[in-house]
């Protein structure tokens, strides 16, 4: 099925990115769960909350464990989480007297937000390199065409003459500040998620802290306290993606309306049309623009997600595994397009 | 790839439909394509504006006819929509000298919007028939506890004694209303879209409307001027959408605030917690709230789409590519659940 | 205090609308609140709910009431509402014994969403009106430069040529279905709200419907079981008006991209700059594309607003308080606005 | 004109905040400008691009200049801006021969964004304040009651006893990092706006960069380029302030939940009710859930407003005004209610 252009097979190839979609597969999810379970075991046994033979036996069947995808779906239509069937098949291919220890003190939440976590981790990296690269191509359109003049369009009037740099200049400094928020949000971000059934780790008395601390440090994740009803660092997150896909929309919508005259700017392999050969439409910009309004859209719910009832709510929670991962893949494709449109600029300015 | 939850292999059996979704694989999107293109050959030579040669070669041609999916994904990336390279296959399979016949004075907003109503034809009968069946649900389940006690609470404060009726009927009703609504935008939405390079069908001189009219009518579509810059209806079909999980959303909110107690509702097959075995979850409660603010947070982006440029935006119409498609999907899913869950309830009221 | 522009003593002269601000006034409102409380005594006297002499003392005093806004004021404060505060004042205006059967058996949402639907009731006639002269302006645009030549634009890029026609029915055609639609809607919103305390008209015994009835009669609404909980029909008036400021978008941007290069369209009154005093900035046209922006973005909430908890959310409702009056505005000054930008058009097209 | 309740003489007194709305007022707004106006004139003659008569002068003129209002709004309707037309004024209050270095170099959006931001610093104040206070409001609410039981919910469904601290502390943590935001955002947010005409400070050669960062300087504000198409600074605030509403809106539904049995928490002055004098509606606390609501909503509006066309966009700019103004007084009231509810807990747990 392919409900979301960013799962399509065929328009994914305009506004998806495989390199953040990768990362929200099912195989990446459940991988992250495993590696979740596993540091879960070792730090536990570090801590003497399980044993050292508990851990290497959950070590051992998570390194061949499959899990049977069939049940995990029925499980979803009723529990809402795959967790509760996950960890019954890894209990199993654990095997007695080790089974009951996987997964001890945990709740779904920790996994999947965890899990979450562990894969937002490469996300940011990705968006960190796309980031510097579309930095780096605006650099050089600069000191390509940077000299030449333009005509100044403000409210969409002919203004004064500027210079190229001068756009450009405006295209590239508020990436120059994402990458700054992106280094400020990642440390409050990808934070390890152990609360257990209330977010009071009430099963393992006073080694609740510690166990965390191992747990976020194998899985090579801040430390934090509890965070499962707190989401305000996935909506600061998500805003962060909506100003660097809104900042590129500024980017697409300029480049669209230089490209209507065909003075101001020459562009490479544009797209074409059914009905009229001759056109070169610029393809690239416009779905800058309409990731840009789909992203500032999605938004507005990651902020309703906030509103979460007590100590975890599913309904909030549910709203953001709808809305989080396209926002992430949208933002990707946004900085992919970019770098390619920039990439396709001949001339600039005259 | 499974960005979406309603592509999601595991989450879509809580939070998608597969009928609905059906409508949205590219399987189906080509289907609908090819079948314009057929209507429209058989519906140009039936008013002489190609030869019935050309439509017989055509309509064999397309029988048979499978996309080269791989060229049709790059062709995406460069031109933005798969048209101009379907009807260059399309064309290649028909040959000389009827394949220079193949889309005849047609767009590719003018395949992709048809081809989008087609779909949409199904998905409204789909949605009706959830519609009758969640009122018929609740009408049964007015009949077997209407007459019971619950407290009326309103500003989520004990007001004073109601009956299980009382809610039940303020569930209901707005579906009812939702039905009414749905069959009065379908005669505005189920129209066709043809309107050549810039909407003037400047192709077919002045036996444009008559062929529109023949196209329509093969189709089993409305016949309408062209709106491919007017996208009211569509918008307004997304309100309308958003309207039916609003309405769903409130009752599972309420059934969720029943379940808080254990006394107002009793609920078969909830869903089970990996750390507190005892818990029935309210999930599909949950789901249906979670539905009900993701399309509200969508409709805001449908309507955005509005604001197209000239004769026809690039950017505004991938805009609702990016939302549509998922609505449809959040509102079969909803109806789907809401149906479920009132299946579930053993007991309301006391 | 000026927060919002169509409250702002300056700004409201590009953004606001008189007529339509006018109902949302505090003295609209609760004259609207008296009209309710007066309507609903003589409803419940016709129906021998209350004596005659009651009715006859409560319109009498109803007829010189002047509220104790300070004293209203604190009551907000405290209780969310002004109407219990109100009330007291009305009954201690009316004295003993009659008193005590003011607002008999009504709650504070009767009196503030019957209310409102008073004054919605006048927004719809002033919504029409102003629908209806700006389809006749842009008829008798077409009238005028109909037959003249323009480019047709798509995905802002040159395409073939059209006529002014063409792209001016585009403008009007979305405007005719919006008035169809808001004779459809009109029907399903404007209608009495009258449920007691929790929506069952306990204190009316088998006389409540009459009494909504005698009460919708009087008031001018049409009569309809309560819908406290159930906001289907505002949220559904909130998108009609979201069509309407989204199709006036679309002409604003239209009008703003024509004026880029001072060919297609002439404008006279254009704004001035203070930094260019040549410069014609289409300030309406953008003032039309800001505001259907405003509308899609509030549209948002008034969905989330659907979700509403059992017999009465508080939440959920001060919610549309904030939202609707916004939108009615905002739509009244768009349609305003596209009345008068189409008024400035000296020439269109060549 | 009370079209928003932000501005509602009785509605206020719940959702407003008089001193966040204050900076918005048209007094605020226009004392704004002219002290940019009387800071830019003594820049510039501290670098030579007027001279030290001119603005002794305006700063004479200023210090006594009343504006004509009715001509500013007058000049609105026109312009879309009221600087033109206040320009002219200050001009002919300062006369021949010094009038016309008024505003020399500059332009509207120069003192309307430096304007905004001038006020923007003391709202940062106040938040910053109100922030304070509600985290020393609920660290003493962990004091009293900390130690006491209370019912873990997950899932609204009962989960495992927790203690009150639990639960205060995950209300309290999400604004700790808020100031830590505040402070981050407000380094990049809080900086002068000037580039004349279209971005370049065409008219001061090479000294633009000097009277910027004198202007800058005089006007408290901190240096740096011109960024009147790059509005990403003013969206991650609005994106903040969502986040601090969405924070306590968490807030407001946790404790109208646990309001609903009466048996976890105690409140007083809770709201009336005009049907059942015996309740206690939560009503700050509904007030909470429905800013949170409220700004989530707006946020998707200021992140529309980045996709600015250009050197400037009249239409993202004039969204812009009918969006943040309002969420700044929504978070400040939201602060407010959150530090008087959280004094209004007379009991929490048991």
């Amino acid at each position: 099925m392919t409900v979301s252009p960013f799962d399509h097979p065929l328009l994914s190839a305009l506004l998806g990115d495989e390199e953040a979609a990768r990362h929200f597969s099912v195989e990446a999810e459940i991988e992250a769960m495993l590696e979740f379970e596993q540091a879960l075991a070792e730090a536990e046994a570090e801590n003497g909350i399980i044993t050292k033979e508990d851990a290497a036996a959950i070590v051992v069947a998570l390194a061949k464990f499959r899990p049977d995808t069939a049940l995990l779906r029925a499980a979803v239509a009723k529990d809402g989480v795959i967790v509760p069937e996950l960890v019954r098949q890894i209990r199993a291919a654990v095997g007695e007297p080790h089974g009951q220890k996987v997964h001890f003190g945990a709740t779904s939440q920790d996994v999947i937000d965890t899990g979450l976590m562990l894969r937002l981790k490469s996300v940011v990296e990705h968006l960190d390199l796309l980031l510097t690269e579309t930095v780096m191509r605006l650099a050089s359109l600069k000191e390509r065409f940077g000299g030449r003049a333009l005509t100044g369009m403000t409210r969409m009037q002919k203004a004064i003459p500027i210079k190229v740099a001068d756009r450009v200049t405006a295209w590239r400094a508020p990436l120059q500040r994402h990458q700054e928020r992106l280094s400020e949000q990642s440390r409050r971000l990808l934070v390890v998620q152990f609360g257990g059934a209330a977010g009071t780790l009430e099963k393992l008395d006073d080694k609740g802290p510690a166990v965390r601390a191992a747990l976020a440090a194998r899985l090579g994740l801040g430390d934090a306290p509890q965070w499962h009803s707190q989401r305000d660092a996935l909506a600061d997150f998500a805003g962060l993606m909506s100003l660097v896909t809104g900042s590129l929309g500024k980017v697409g919508q300029d480049i669209a309306l230089m490209a209507q005259g065909g003075i101001d700017i020459e562009l490479s392999g544009g797209g074409g049309s059914s009905a009229m050969p001759h056109k070169q439409n610029p393809v690239k910009a416009e779905a800058l623009v309409a990731l840009a309004r789909f992203n500032a859209t999605q938004l507005s719910g990651m902020h309703q997600a906030l509103v979460h009832e007590q100590e975890r709510s599913g309904a909030a929670w549910t709203l953001e595994w709808l809305l989080l991962p396209q926002m992430v893949v949208a933002t990707a494709a946004s900085l992919r397009l970019a770098a390619e449109l920039t990439g396709q600029i001949e001339s600039l300015g005259h």
